[in-house]
């Protein structure tokens, strides 16, 4: 476990922080927050919290930034930040969807890591676009697929990485929801608000919202992207103008095949992100709501509960875990990962090091990975089904 | 519950069954027997149980059949039936699929009920003919989809019907097993030569052995059959002449969507088949493996687990609901309702009267339904995965 | 799996049952007769099966009994019966407790073979005394403590006999159930009006209703009885005569030591019977209400879960499994499984021979087990849960 | 949900916090410290973090504290910091547990509110002795029983106390674990060597360790304790000194009964602490492990299962939830809860204010029951068994 190694670490030098969006009201920067304190490896030291001024300025107070820090545009921030010895190192991009790109490439440009929720951008060429400037940069870029920290997710990608499924023959993704089976976005939910309109979330909703969280998972633990898919995206609830459900099918490379559904209409469900892969030797299965469980089959013998911290969990698995088994570990925690591994590689950049092999996270490629997931499955549906490359 | 009401329709005078197919080692012969005795509403009297000769006169033996009713063959059995007064009411063909049709319309001709396992027919033409056999012939045809018969499928169809889920939205059903894994066909496994063999299994292996299962409990809970469907079928042990996963989307009348999976070689999965509905206002969640429970859940308010016997269940799970809640009922129950619902018609039809209109069974339009998905989806996956209208 | 094989052995010819009790209304008359019907190796031709003599005779008519082997009482029913050539050779005793052993006397006094419904008498001096009539009889004697019928109890037993979890050291079983939260037995049910009734139930309630099957069940698996109990009978319910919850703490040989927890008042539970066994090497874990599957854990191994029909399940559970794994088999079967061995022992019988060492059913000694297990209880409580030895 | 909620708070100003105790190696030190930032309350700027003076500034440098409030004793830090005008608000005690009273006398001698971990003291007389320190002091004494910290536990006492359930009958409370089934305190391992050493540990082993936080949770939720227990104490390990099984029968007020089990031998458990509470009109379960989740069933009705962030989830759940629905929050939280408490009761104590009614804590009182449950049931054990009151 890397309860104690996780402080060895942050002995080498937290690393100062910069946020922008996650004013009074965000859920999604509050959750950044906290993932970024829980193994005391940042410090929050600057913010354009808001797109409005006085919110942006309360929001600083309350978590305690220093007034001259809290800035009244991203733009400004970057350069200012910059421009100071004790200056933030990254900056944390926790706005609405269509303003992610601009935001990063701002403090790419000042040399500043940037650490960006998903989806990272609006389109494909923006993404195209961003991946250019990123690498250009020399800068790091993590995009927050938080799932891909979850110790037992970890486990699974190693398992598959190391032949005990033998050959990938199937990739089962899901992740339902209910919060979207009424027209929420029409009674004043903000959440719910910039989630169903294209002009601040793209050209998916659901897709975008949650289909690209399960895209993204398929891939980490199946340890290939998808070539092609066939995509029928559906809005039930009258009047909206994104899709609150989502069929694909899928194929990967080497003749694998797979099934992802995203819905957030299904009654019943919160946050059911499940994912089932069967090879030639052996299947495993997960799900977000247990996230601590991960069960394995080998062909012909009894199923198996790995548990995180217990018997039959890895190094891969071990080196993300913080406390012993039984004590459940949740989404904050596998949020934290993210946010951890950002600041290993952070911190061995600034040594003007590679980022250690062992170090995971979701990058720009994934990032863009995602929004050609996004642009093929709209692409398919708009054209009656069809297949449709992805990228 | 009904343990008691059985025993006094059985006071009515049980049916005389015959039964062709299930000699020594058919494994679904045993079931169909034991099926029938459950509930003590059918004499087993005559049979022709092998097309071997000597494995059939054995085999009578066995279950202790009068020598003179143990025939060589199904067409010489109709005949002899039809002309003894106290002949045979009704037959159970549990054959290969191959052999289903030829078999029913032998007894039909002669007069006699037929009980007949399922995929129903080799063919499309095949199935409509029957259908017309069928319903020129006045006798009863009772398809065994057995899982239609399980007490928490009726409490579901039942609240679907009556509208407590609300509008239909999504039709999830999923059936995963991992026997086909590995090429048993070629190493001498009966169940896996016949169902991977075109000859008598028809033009789809897993769609026609599971997914015929999987689309008609979705169908019979949700009260409605799909329009149309697209379907990607895979062999996916190289050198398998049939399919062994099958995924599918469906769209339903009304709008409804669905996506059907069903694999044999999802490693890890014994018989694990899955349904989920949800509309506008509800969802329900049941898995085979678990048959006693169903998971419902009112849009806003907490998920409830209701239980056969227990409370939350109605009528239409109590009518076929033997032992009380928390005893569980098992697979061996669920195919016996459907015999306990066909000797109900056939007493019925005995007295010159209309089938109770509570009685439930799959019938022979039923088959048609599953042979006409099987071929649509057939041909979808050829044509390369378009839309293909059922029927 | 023995599908196949239960019919071979029922060509070696049904045995002949008749049943005292389990007329109309009567729940566990009919779970007897469609235990007795599952495996076809029992013909019931003859019964008592009320005292009432007019429903005697409807039950009997709703059966199909010959008008002339349903009898008025028990004792000419075990005399008539055995003077016929074609009398029956067991019968099955599911009177309220109070009348089992009278019953059982009386046929074994008649030379036939007996099925008794537990717990097996109303005191431990009356268990004592059909002990000595059973053994100087010669007759079998079968005690349907039904839950040892279970594929995956037979599993467990086996798994601690082999010594797989090395040395026991904790034997844990409860048994909760809910449906005499409130006095039901003063609003007209009979269920529990005689469970709550010392003159027909003996001195204890839950005790004698479910804290035998629980303890029962634990010797069963743990392969041995325990030495001394300390018990806490309550009546939760105002004026109740009979103890509705059971606490107990146990010692077995050898140093194990366990706790028995049986209720009906717990609100929530319908048939809650949990078995967990812990012992030097590794703990295993057992649910009634989903009896296909056992929990098997070594010691620094991951946790596995057994099936029924699958991998992991050994000759002891394969012998009394009829279909695949993933086809849940549920309480009947376990049921027709202790109906399935008495056969097969009263054939060994009917044969001369010694029943086979496989074949395995509580017996007269459980029985007695059970009554001095009640009698501690039941003394302990009243002492003020001193220790008490039992038997 | 509280996640603005608690920034809004911390805005009020964080609380100075030391540390005795925690130092590299220690796992629980950094739960605590992981704990206290989850919400961003505390400020941890001062320890006494080892005995081993280098371990101590090893340990502090770690943590980046400032050398000079790096301190060898705690004596020596409670002075020092007590003379600060930066001095620290509060201390969190993770010692050893025979440390935990002397430590904690020396800060409220010098002001400073206490954060202790538990079991509270070595005996009752010591308990006694710090109730009499705390209540002289005037100062805050929050002992870290964590579990009480869960959401779902909140919700499950806010049920009991407003009359959900009725009438108490049944509390039943188990933790299982197994990581002391073999002697490895024998081998290297330094969390077994004072678990199971009386002179670190008092008179209890599981007793102490997990034996408390299970009564602990059962009063907490229960709103009641104990009058009388009746407990068996074992090693089942050979040579160990301390029990590692526990096995109580408790009586509570209003004739309610309780059962509980704490082992930390039961081969397969890992932190398998779970509760369930009966009353005359509904019942609920909970399981640590699974910790988002409620079992809630109302007499008569279907099975509920409640969810943090979910339907059925009320306003004491809701003040301690940090993120929706279906996005587990785990043990840290729940522990993080306590210092969020904590931080809540010393800022109103900062402005001179009594301690919100909503804040819940664990107190000095908690701390002496539980000094009194261990003491009963060791008192218990060594008297054979008897019934013995609880302080």
């Amino acid at each position: 476990m890397t309860i104690e190694a996780s402080k060895a670490e942050a002995g080498a030098g937290r690393v100062r922080l910069g946020m922008v969006g996650g004013g009074q009201g965000a859920f999604i920067g509050a959750v950044h927050r906290i993932a970024a304190r829980i193994d005391d490896q940042f410090d929050l030291v600057a913010g354009a919290l808001s797109s409005d001024p006085a919110r942006a300025l309360a929001s600083a107070a309350e978590l305690g930034l220093d007034p001259e820090r809290s800035y009244a545009g991203y733009a400004e921030m970057a350069e200012a930040e910059a421009r100071r010895p004790d200056g933030i190192e990254a900056v944390a991009i926790v706005t609405p969807n269509h303003m992610h790109a601009p935001v990063a490439k701002a403090f790419l440009a000042a040399g500043i890591h940037v650490i960006c929720d998903k989806p990272m951008t609006l389109s494909v060429d923006e993404a195209e676009d961003l991946v250019g400037k990123v690498e250009g940069s020399g800068r790091l870029f993590i995009l927050t697929h938080n799932y891909t920290g979850y110790p037992m997710i970890r486990q699974a990608r190693d398992m598959v990485a190391s032949g005990e499924l033998g050959e990938i023959r199937l990739v089962q993704v899901e992740y339902a929801q209910d919060w979207l089976s009424e027209p929420l976005e029409r009674s004043g939910s903000k959440q719910a608000e910039w989630r169903t309109d294209p002009a601040r979330s793209g050209a998916g909703g659901a897709i975008g919202d949650i289909g690209t969280h399960a895209y993204n998972l398929a891939c980490f633990v199946a340890g290939m992207e998808a070539e092609e898919l066939l995509a029928q995206l559906t809005a039930f609830v009258p009047g909206r103008a994104l899709d609150d459900d989502v069929q694909i099918l899928l194929r990967y490379p080497g003749g694998a095949r797979g099934m992802l559904w995203a819905s957030q209409v299904a009654v019943g469900n919160e946050n059911a992100l499940r994912l089932r892969i069967y090879g030639t030797r052996a299947g495993l299965e997960w799900a977000q709501e247990e996230p601590n469980r991960l069960w394995f089959t080998r062909l012909g013998q009894p199923r198996q509960l790995l548990t995180r911290g217990g018997a039959g969990a890895g190094p891969a698995a071990a080196r993300v875990t913080r406390i012993p088994g039984g004590h459940p570990e949740g989404y904050l925690e596998g949020f934290a990962t993210i946010y951890a591994e950002a600041a290993r590689a952070i911190r061995a950049a600034r040594a003007g090091e590679e980022t250690p092999p062992e170090v995971t996270y979701p990058t720009v490629r994934d990032g863009l990975a995602g929004m050609r997931f996004i642009a093929a499955a709209v692409a398919s549906s708009q054209a009656g089904n069809r297949w449709t490359p992805i990228g």
